[in-house]
């Protein structure tokens, strides 16, 4: 298939690059939202607000009243439930922060060109909706289930593979109180975007879990092949090596840029006196930040944390800056309970996934 | 204000280009978010998927409970009105398209470096509020009312000069019953990136003159100099000419491009087969599409058009297409009860506004 998209019309080569964008780059960039991260003010991301990223197109689904979600491979009991059949089950609510896997990408050089996430895939939800755990006992999974593989509605082509989204979970995972089947965003049905009608929720993980437009589960007696779980979505030191796939996500904060902007460079000024800066940390695995420094020019001071809400929600910080006239360079790292820091400088990836580097911003005090 | 903002950190220097996209152009691109082109299928854009385009930041306001609206200037009776008793005027709504006056930017060669728009920056909403006639009665302008500005609580820098992003009506529009201060979006208040608590609607303009978090209105004696009424939003052939200022909205149509894409170039395939192609077309200032034509290959034909929506709002379009395997380039192109159509090409403008040129989407038909 590759060779009849090449043919629709000239294909950009993708490559690792230190140069500027390509139209395609700067395509997924207004395609994809960001977070706002003056918008990381919010305990819970408004609607809207909240990161997005979508593989293919958003699938078209205007009511869930035809929806089926299908659940079989080697399982006793296949299914084939409704939306309202599955709103039957016990229902569960989780604040729930979620983070693209390449966010930050664009800080990891030479980067790959794909989504050229600086700092905003990020947002935090609460997310409502019935832990998978039910739906998978009524399926009754067979002694042989070695992975569960999840698929959405949505369907492309990448790097020549055409397939719908999926990705898989190790069973043990699957029956995680915590990983919930999600109808419901912020306390509404959820938006076409974020998956309507139904879509899976994996706290702790990057969102590449989280599989929206959820259409079929499938019981597997071998580990999933497909793309975006073999072919993407994999630490690598160079691209052609196997590597480690990705899963929890790493220790990281980032602040609200204080002060007002420029509206091309995004250079900001504030007044000098004393600011609070304030942000948000987080950690993956329901793993909780204990730690939040605030560097200044180079010298670290603890921040006050907030409390926290929930396993798997990112945690308030704020910090009082003396903010003196002159430029300065503000910087922020977080710690988690396993003892996991920020580094200081982006880590190495072939394709810029996991880079949970310290956040800077330049500043102007006047 | 602006040698403090470079010595902040070092400033790329903004200019044309036909090159790739600089660092900046690609983190507007992030914050910015585009309509993408599959969710010109809703006659309503729902919420999240409506373009964005945020000069500043997002301002943080969690109430509307202390927000006063201040209307002074060149009247006999200011006022300081809560939403309140805004909110006790007459109501109305309206179904409005807006479109970025700077959208298809990236198609005007050479570009001027901004954001850099593609297709997406257009969506369409049910606005609801009181016709700012309403307020302006009541503050009762005088005599020498010359021009009514618009002021937000948004702040910041661009080309080197601090302001509120400010914009301004001639009093006879501002007196339209059909221009809104509005404070719901699609029957809810509207989202913080969409105006919270109060925003002014102004239909059949491009979206700059709809300025969002409403703080002051100020009624002049001479033509409103805020910056993005006379340094910004201006057709010009050079930079530096006066030009004429941006207006109500060009006659334009676009189409939700048929198949599926491939992740990263969007490039897109379909099955071989009878196609139905659907889209939207608008123009500005309350005048109706009459025509909309699809291209194949070059072979023009009519498009059916689907009942009008009120004024404002845009038209849906649909088309049977034969698709034939093989490579095959889509065009679409609307005419409206003026006379004026889309232009072939895009029409030169030094900043990238106003660009209705056709759109086109390369298919590979399998």
């Amino acid at each position: 298939m590759m060779n009849a998209l090449e043919s629709a019309s000239p294909s950009s080569e993708r490559a690792h690059t230190t140069g500027d964008f390509a139209r395609e780059e700067v395509a997924l960039a207004n395609r994809n939202s960001g977070l706002p991260l003056e918008a990381l003010r919010y305990d819970v991301t408004p609607a809207g607000l909240h990161f997005l990223l979508t593989h293919f197109d958003v699938p078209f689904v205007t009511s869930a009243d035809d929806w089926r979600l299908e659940i079989g491979g080697r399982v006793r009991n296949p299914l084939s439930l409704s939306c309202a059949e599955i709103r039957t089950l016990p229902e569960k609510t989780l604040r729930v922060t979620l983070e693209c896997a390449g966010n930050g990408r664009v800080n990891v050089v030479p980067r790959w060109q794909t989504q050229p996430w600086e700092y905003g895939g990020v947002g935090t939800a609460e997310w409502t909706g019935t832990p998978l755990r039910h739906l998978l006992e009524r399926a009754r999974p067979q002694a042989d289930a070695a992975d569960v593989a999840f698929l959405g509605a949505d369907r492309g082509f990448d790097a020549g593979c055409e397939h719908d989204y999926g990705r898989s979970l190790p069973p043990a995972l699957a029956m995680d109180e915590d990983v919930l089947v999600a109808w419901a965003m912020n306390g509404t049905p959820l938006p076409p975007q974020n998956g309507f009608p139904l879509r899976l929720v994996v706290p702790g993980w990057y969102g590449m879990a989280s599989v929206k437009w959820l259409r079929r589960i499938e019981v597997l007696a071998r580990p999933f092949d497909g793309y975006q779980q073999v072919g993407n979505y994999i630490y690598r030191q160079k691209r052609d090596e196997p590597g480690v796939p990705v899963s929890t996500m790493r220790v990281k904060s980032l602040m609200v840029p204080p002060g007002i902007p420029d509206w091309y460079t995004r250079h900001r000024v504030v007044e000098a006196g004393t600011v609070e800066i304030v942000g948000r940390a987080w950690s993956g695995g329901g793993v909780p930040v204990v730690r939040v420094a605030v560097g200044v020019d180079g010298t670290w001071n603890d921040a006050a944390l907030d409390p926290l809400q929930g396993a798997y929600a990112w945690r308030g910080w704020r910090y009082r800056w003396d903010a003196l006239p002159g430029a300065h360079l503000l910087e922020c790292r977080a710690t988690d309970a396993n003892g996991d820091t920020q580094p200081l400088e982006s880590p190495w990836d072939a394709v810029g996934f996991g880079n949970n580097a310290v956040h800077r911003v330049p500043m102007m005090v006047r």
